[in-house]
């Protein structure tokens, strides 16, 4: 439509977007073609073809009343969800303390839109999730970074320290964390609620989008009494649902209500609520998938041990290591061997993401090699 | 999960949500379990089995790579549905120019995240869309109630003085109007498009939901040589897919290239990207049911009038008709009689859907029979 030389002289930076996105970039990880890609912690697993079978099904379902607008509250859904939070973590969860969203990433925005804003901060320990200090400047929320461990692990007084400082109205922990693995403990996390209640008080959200391939337990329990406190999660990795977009979160039910006011009227489309649906009916093979990449993490984390490599200990489905005088120079490394990690931009530290066996083998063989060169 | 007395006594308002929100209600039709629902301008037919069984197909084949990330830039679906603009518009639309979302609202939060945001202010003309006030609200974006004439026509007058005087970032223009159905003409959006780069420059967004049901031409072909001007649409109505949630717009690429800084990564489901691509195969069929949904849409018009009734032209699929004391009053006299009407709050009017002709006669009996009472 645009003449070439039009669509090069005429770019963003013509257009009037707000100050703080002039000179950004979007977020994303490099989508390359190459054979082994162990960047973007997907499940490798397909989906069972039972499984796919009856997502056609239900799809197939939903399409006839896709002149209609979709379930607004998503109730079936929410009760299904809130049924496999209650069989898997054996807390009681009732569709009133669920919601649901496109991707976690919309779960959070919806949070910090509620909860965050203009004229208010949100604040997290880094290296941690990168979107939540970018859905914070979406939103408006100003960001705060705060402070972790040499080992990555959450310095708790620093935290508590920070808290107290700035007065965050919101508090992300992610836990397990990403891109490091590292888990917090419960006692961790009740006393940044803690801090963050005496300081403000603020919106605590307990990041679990790993959470299934941890070893310890989720924390969804610490929701019981505290109507600050949110758990979100996602469908992306153990549930292998990437392509789906289906987050939910777990809180108290005022909170769910408070969603409400700033959430996309029918933001979750028949489609998509059709196809989760489907998903959680076969809980139980795909969790089978996730013991499986549980065993290959661990398998990871110790062949990068063995061949003289440091490893991050992790409780998600990938493995941070290291540590390289150029991290970067490293990546190009393996990549130009086939294989596709993730460079974070944590300084000295690369992220790999538990693939099927053989895609780990290629990975180890990799950085194998690559750690005879730099021997030699 | 909570006890029923907790659940009680703990609400919104002991939640830390930002102070705009105190108060609200969330946006949404009553959904009445009624054996006539003309309230939320859906399309009344039931997609053709041929494209239902087309959906399940490319689900299932999507479904097969759910486990990885859907493509981020939805390279394929903006091809097609760049496709079904230029051949419905007859002006060259390339897939550069297009970008897609989770709904029309979707589309409109990520430009109001763009160009609006803090500090910064939108304008509409209403009563229009409510969802634009909404949104602007949601992305802490200020929001300017522009005036409109009596007849609901835009006041063109009125409306380049309040741009001047209040010199907003966005400038909305829905056309057709919903919830009144009225046209704006081009000449109207080409004198408030420079209305608006004279006070700012603006980012001026034609809101074109209803379009396909129109007398007129789409007003698309005017974004050539207006990088800041901004053509909206949706699935929902003309695709017959309001559960499907997919909305579009068409722009010069810089606006496509700014919106990616703040779209969620991944936003748009593989399943969804699916589902569109199988209805954009069957656009034929589908605009022959707006063909007729736009002879009932004058049908309805004309016997609305011929009882009695004053009606506001339209050319959306949906007929304003009213004057009455007390609309809400009517409103629920229509709704006694089984017909579920939406009562957008506009002072003496009621907004009827076009939708089958069966649905739209047990309307018109109920009104004629309203009138008969009211005559007696």
């Amino acid at each position: 439509m645009e003449g070439a030389d039009e669509q090069v002289s005429f770019g963003i930076d013509d257009l009037p977007v707000r100050d703080e996105l002039r000179g950004k970039s979007p977020y994303g990880a490099p989508q390359l073609d190459v054979p082994v890609r162990l960047n973007t912690n997907e499940n490798p697993y397909p989906l069972p073809e039972p499984l796919v079978e009856r997502i056609a099904e239900r799809v197939r379902d939903a399409a006839r009343d896709l002149n209609r607008y979709p379930d607004r509250d998503a109730v079936e859904l929410r009760t299904q969800l809130a049924k496999y939070l209650t069989d898997t973590t054996g807390h009681e969860v009732a569709p009133a303390n669920v919601w649901a969203a496109n991707g976690s990433n919309e779960v959070l925005q919806q949070l910090l839109q509620t909860f965050g804003g203009p004229g208010r901060t949100a604040i997290g320990f880094e290296p941690s999730y990168s979107m939540h200090g970018l859905i914070a400047r979406g939103t408006g929320t100003g960001w705060i970074s705060g402070p972790r461990n040499a080992d990555f692990t959450v310095d708790l007084a620093a935290a508590e320290k920070a808290i107290a400082e700035h007065r965050p109205d919101v508090v992300f922990v992610t836990t397990p964390n990403n891109p490091t693995g590292t888990a917090v403990p419960a006692g961790t996390v009740l006393a940044l609620y803690e801090a963050a209640q005496a300081a403000k008080p603020s919106i605590v959200v307990v990041d679990e989008a790993y959470v299934e391939f941890s070893h310890g337990d989720s924390l969804l329990p610490l929701i019981e009494g505290r109507p600050h406190l949110v758990v979100s999660r996602t469908m992306s990795k153990a549930f292998g649902a990437a392509g789906l977009r289906l987050g939910y979160l777990a809180a108290h039910p005022a909170v769910v209500d408070a969603v409400q006011l700033v959430r996309l009227p029918y933001h979750l489309s028949a489609v998509t609520q059709a196809t989760a649906l489907a998903a959680l009916e076969h809980t139980g093979t795909l969790l089978k998938y996730v013991e499986q990449l549980k065993s290959e993490r661990d398998r990871l984390a110790g062949e990068l041990l063995a061949a003289g490599y440091e490893v991050t200990p992790s409780d998600a489905n990938f493995v941070q290591f290291g540590r390289f005088d150029d991290a970067h120079a490293v990546w190009r490394q393996i990549l130009d061997r086939g294989v596709l990690v993730r460079d974070n931009g944590v300084p000295g530290w690369l992220r790999v993401t538990a693939g099927t066996p053989e895609e780990n083998d290629a990975f180890l063989d990799a950085v194998r090699e690559l750690k005879k060169e730099t021997s030699a």
